[in-house]
């Protein structure tokens, strides 16, 4: 049995449906490889950062970098160790309830909003919890003779499931800490460094997709979550998207413009939001004195940094990225426009691998007609609410218990982004938040409709 | 200009896109007979109402049937004597911000949530306002040779829409006055007799409908609200209906089965809902003893009520409705699984102008293979969210500073309810609340996939 | 068995403590005249209100008139007719919840904050109601033989209580009314008339007060409440008390010296409600053009009114009132001192009876070294927390379920205000409210430290 | 200029009025040796503290062990080197603003809420700062030749007082690590080993106080609080003083009778605190199988432990310790009557130099007719509100910004308890919290009128 648990409103939470089996006896070469791979890219992550970075909790939607670090591995502990290691014994007999997310059936969970006020376990003892786990893990790899090799399958699937998950926790590791960060009056770096690189930017063009009845989300074979399935077909009316996502000068000249102060801009709900929350500008940025006249800097991974006219805009709500559409005369994509115009494009992009841990402009122009940072830098809001595609289906047992639970009051978003680990992400690959979240590296690209 | 103001979190919103014109030159007659008919009904429905109880606003999603009364005809002022009246003088300086609705245009706005607090202008003064209104429309009627036929046709337009929204409002000053009762420790009847009717019922069959690319959407043709247009090519998968909608007998059995107790049944921020508000039944449902034994009773414009187990359940959250369709091993259905289903149904039914302001339980059986109670008794929850359809615009001038305004965070319903006018309807008519909303008439009908 | 009931944060609460034994055997008619004055001048209050004006509630220390109306009577039914009236049958079985205010050992109580959703009764329920109960006691009244010489003083005890209780419900409708009138953008008046007398003044003097060990609290003759006893010596420092209160054209002075936006004038919990409510001025006070050209208006119960510089300044908290002694290098009295400086001045003033229902200037000087206004106009902030006097004991039965239960987190004031009846007050009543209420006709006196 | 700055809600402010002039020209080694035993404790305290323990806040009332270490050494910093050392640089140009408390004149501060959201600095960093400031500091006291003989008596002022303020710091460093440790589900301990000792307690006595009019507060001699005078004549009328404070047998006895439950026994406001938080015992009593049948454990700062009948009852709020007293038949004593009581006493008790850190039983009988553990083990409530005495007078300049403005809406503590230094307390020594405060080590002695 396998499960997948995550934050609530947080990146794709469904166990996989009939995953690519990467069975054991077989070549579990690639499985194993993959495994390590994942697990050490979560401690690079960590580098550099003290006990006190990874133990504290900025907002209930944000967690420690510690309990990160700690529940991607009582994931394995959970549902690996659990049910196949012989003679199974916790590495803690507390951990079981203090590292649950939110997963009722393996029993009581540690309350979300306190997860900052836990001193003890340390980084140190957390680090060892992940050695002794992965080391577990190995010793299960090693014996794949004392299983059936239907069991040796079900390993495969948990395993699978289990650094999709990993991977999931290392883009909220970097976005959680970018907030903690934030709050901190002294503005810490994680990464030094800015500007990034020399930087060009092409003119946006408006690319024609003619539409059709077309088929949406990921076919039966290969790794997909569930809530990408199953395949099925949408009639999508003939549309024009954007070339490039919007970025930070079209936000300067939407507030220049009194964006943030004009009603008549807004949804009626993200009116209320920006005057509760006296929103004037997207998340991070603040007034200030910088390089190039703008009067804004903002925050980022690798400190106070100016707003780069050309960089993708990050960490818009759903609220912001509409009414910035509205204001440019366009709209949102739908989820399945967005999922067309990317049909054909390459996954390539600015993710986590680079280690920028923040958008950047183009380095080179694309080629005329084509759609530049689809994949990578910002996620990209959708007009599409976070629900079921026709013919998702419950699964039975555990797993059931969750499947599409978070599927209410949610936006869709697509493309990953600059904190998403590159092999985690699919063109088929839905995101979600709620529409005043921001904390994500989350953007927008506008489309239109063609003009009859 | 024609404009059209409603509460947020309410029925239908948008201003009409090219209405039928019934034109006040060519044949008025029918225009204003519409007129004089609505404006009646909505003083019926304050019969044998005092004065207090038109004045108290329960919560803030509420308004005082004063509100209504005056609100339905300062859009009359406002929009169409300010407009056309020869040396407009308004009724009272006040009124003006006093009965706005939303619309900012317009200018400041009374605070929505105070106004329950007040006591002047009394209902008397409201009552002959409402005359006053009314009398110089007329002599806007007569006087139609004064205008030129495009004027003359804009007025028709804005009377129209007048009405229209003068009958959204009958419904919620019904379904407001339900709930200022409701908190009423001596339980007032708005209308007496318990039960209505003999009532039978017929049993729950599935309905198979063979979808394929159809045509959703109000057409060209008309009056309707613009979110009800464009008309639109929408894919929809073969699928089954349910013949008759979710009755208290299936939610008793719910209530029975722990469904207020099992997290697994619920969406997560149902779950939420459900543990923050301490839900166990429906809304105005009481443990009590009852004649049928069931342990409930609940709260009706007739006064407190046994719970009859054929009778449409109502005030469901969309929340409930979702939980008890997965408890039934079913689920809703969409906005265009509904209209599909919908489309070659009489919109006939238990509505408004029965005068029972309850839903009720079938008098007699439908015919084999024919859904049952689609239209009235109880507005129907889909799984759609409320938003644009593909193509929808916004308008142009003041209009536009509110088209789609409220298309984000809310649910469509579908098929109107008992506190419904008949002549109001359409099968292409989209109602919108909220998930946790259960004032209003708000049940379900449920569907399911064709196993394949 | 007496029983004092009534709102929480408001005018003096506590039961009895031996009063005058206004025998019915010996003299009733003393007692028989009182108690149908104070009904009449209930009475009195309310005309020219309408339903709708009774009806409302504008925030949960509030009432509705309707409610003082209501309970006042219940009083007297429930602890005069329930316990002496022979076959005793309740007007309305419901009553006995709905209008109970906070005494837990008569059973359920209607919410507190609901009370403005009662339609029904109406107001003319509620006339009859009053009615009703008035010609039952008048026949208790009657019927003095039938009952022994101990039941009759009981009785008169009761009566006595019950007038007394419903003397300050007079004050509380008055204040109550004015908040509510206050929230209606029309600003209806409940009298009409400003300004209400020519006006003088007198320039304010400090008095000097020797102190010593003194004599505080009432003394065992006479009505009084319990929480005014027992008299008890306390020690007081030689002091200086104005001669007048603080006026409006203090406050302005306070005003235009940037008092609300200065820090270290207010106490630290003064300056948190500043910022959180916003407070920029009194309560009622709002910025207009006026005709004396302070910039600044205020709501009275006779509408809108300029702010006349030497009338007593009424709508204080307790934090403005001590925010401005300590801007004017003075302080608050403590309850002490104040009922020192009174102890020999005649209780005269402004009073409810005067109908004008709002502080005035002084109309004549007054003499060389006596204070002016002690009384009436305004009820005076002490520096005193509203605590047991030494000695203070806890009564037997129901009344102790209550004795001194509001004794904490309130201040002090002493006075009597415009809205209290001249009959109801003595030197050593004690009214309390917590330090940031408002909606009372409560204001401030300075006192200072003799410099040694 | 000497300033004191510390918690809002919390142990005694004020600064200081004509301190003990310890003057560094005459006799500077006291001074010396007091403020080094005074930095060493502080240190000694978070030994076995980790980096995390110390950097975590657990509600905004406490803050990090890390801020108080800092906080103290600011103090230092800003009042004593920035006005007496040479070419004065800041240690980090961040710090004045990160770790001022609350004393405007300083300029902005840190959030208090978010403390707990500072990483960097990491307690490394603060450990130097604090080394650093101490070097500094003795190079201060090496160098009184440079300064007049009235700077060197402001040094000494200043940094009296900076230990005074450092003392009550220590108090709270464990308060607030208690109460993180309490929200961690491991439950960590901060010190091994419990019980503490073998104990006896003696049966409670009421012992007799005559009286009288008697002299309240410190004198002028010697260092005090300001609040803490002028010494004033009070009126006292004869009491009787239990020996020994409540139990936690008393309190058990309280929660056997119902005590919790019963609205009664409880002020307004505290009834209604017990039913908003749900409390049914003292703060960090966990319903729990335990050795001696009580069904109660609790959390202490050696880990959870058995609720020992003879112990000291500690995390009282004020409305429990009055529910408690009125429950008993009595009632707390006024501040006044405390410092009667204790005025003949030696300040000897269970401090935190004892380092158990938890109020213990007595292990020796005191002499009959004598009051036991007035000092240390817990603060007792009294039923006195944080008002200033009579004379106090606001001082001049920057202090005069903060005296008394913390006097509102705050019950008197007297006595110390296990987490006070032995050396900060002084028998008029007032203490003050909000009623409802219950994180300190607070408890309660009861008292009683004499019955004339």
């Amino acid at each position: 049995m396998s499960i997948f648990a995550h934050p609530p409103s947080s990146l794709n939470p469904g166990p996989m449906v009939r995953p690519a089996a990467r069975a054991l006896d077989a070549d579990a070469s690639a499985l194993i490889e993959a495994f390590g791979r994942v697990r050490a890219q979560t401690l690079a992550l960590v580098l550099g950062l003290t006990a006190e970075d990874c133990a504290m909790q900025s907002m209930p939607d944000a967690s420690p970098a510690k309990w990160h670090l700690a529940h991607t591995t009582w994931f394995f502990e959970v549902f690996a160790l659990e049910r196949f290691e012989k003679n199974f014994t916790p590495y803690h007999a507390g951990f079981r309830v203090l590292f649950n997310s939110y997963y009722n059936g393996v029993g009581d969970k540690h309350l979300r909003a306190e997860r900052g006020l836990v001193s003890r376990p340390g980084l140190t003892t957390i680090l060892e919890y992940r050695r002794n786990v992965e080391t577990r893990i190995h010793a299960l790899f090693a014996d794949s003779a004392a299983r059936t090799p239907a069991e040796n399958a079900e390993l495969a699937e948990i395993i699978t499931l289990g650094f999709e998950h990993e991977q999931q926790h290392q883009e909220l590791l970097l976005t959680d800490l970018k907030h903690l960060f934030s709050r901190n009056p002294l503005a810490p770096s994680y990464r030094q460094g800015w500007p990034l690189v020399a930087q060009t930017y092409a003119s946006r063009e408006w690319l024609p997709i003619s539409g059709g009845l077309v088929a949406i989300g990921a076919d039966a074979e290969g790794f997909a979550f569930d809530n990408e399935r199953p395949r099925h077909p949408v009639f999508v009316a003939p549309f024009e998207i954007a070339s490039t996502p919007v970025t930070c000068g079209d936000v300067l000249a939407f507030i220049d413009d009194d964006g943030y102060r004009r009603p008549e801009l807004w949804l009626s709900l993200g009116w209320d939001t920006v005057k509760r929350e006296g929103w004037q500008a997207p998340l991070y940025w603040q007034r200030d004195r910088d390089a190039t006249g703008t009067g804004w800097r903002m925050f980022t991974l690798r400190g106070l940094a100016d707003v780069g006219a050309d960089v993708p805009a990050a960490h818009l709500s759903y609220f912001e990225a509409e009414a910035i559409a509205r204001w440019s005369g366009a709209r949102l994509p739908t989820e399945f426009e967005w999922e067309l115009a990317a049909s054909d494009q390459p996954i390539e992009g600015n993710f986590l691998e680079n280690r920028v841990f923040h958008p950047i402009a183009l380095s080179s122009l694309p080629a005329p007609g084509e759609p530049a940072q689809l994949f990578g830098d910002v996620w990209e809001w959708t007009q599409s609410a976070y629900l079921p595609y026709p013919g998702y289906r419950i699964a039975e047992g555990a797993i059931g218990e969750y499947n599409g639970k978070f599927m209410s009051q949610q936006m869709v978003l697509r493309g990953g982004s600059c904190a998403t680990p590159r092999q985690h992400l699919r063109t088929s690959y839905r995101n979600f938040f709620p529409p005043e979240a921001r904390w994500q590296f989350s953007g927008a690209r506008l489309a239109r409709d063609v003009v009859r």
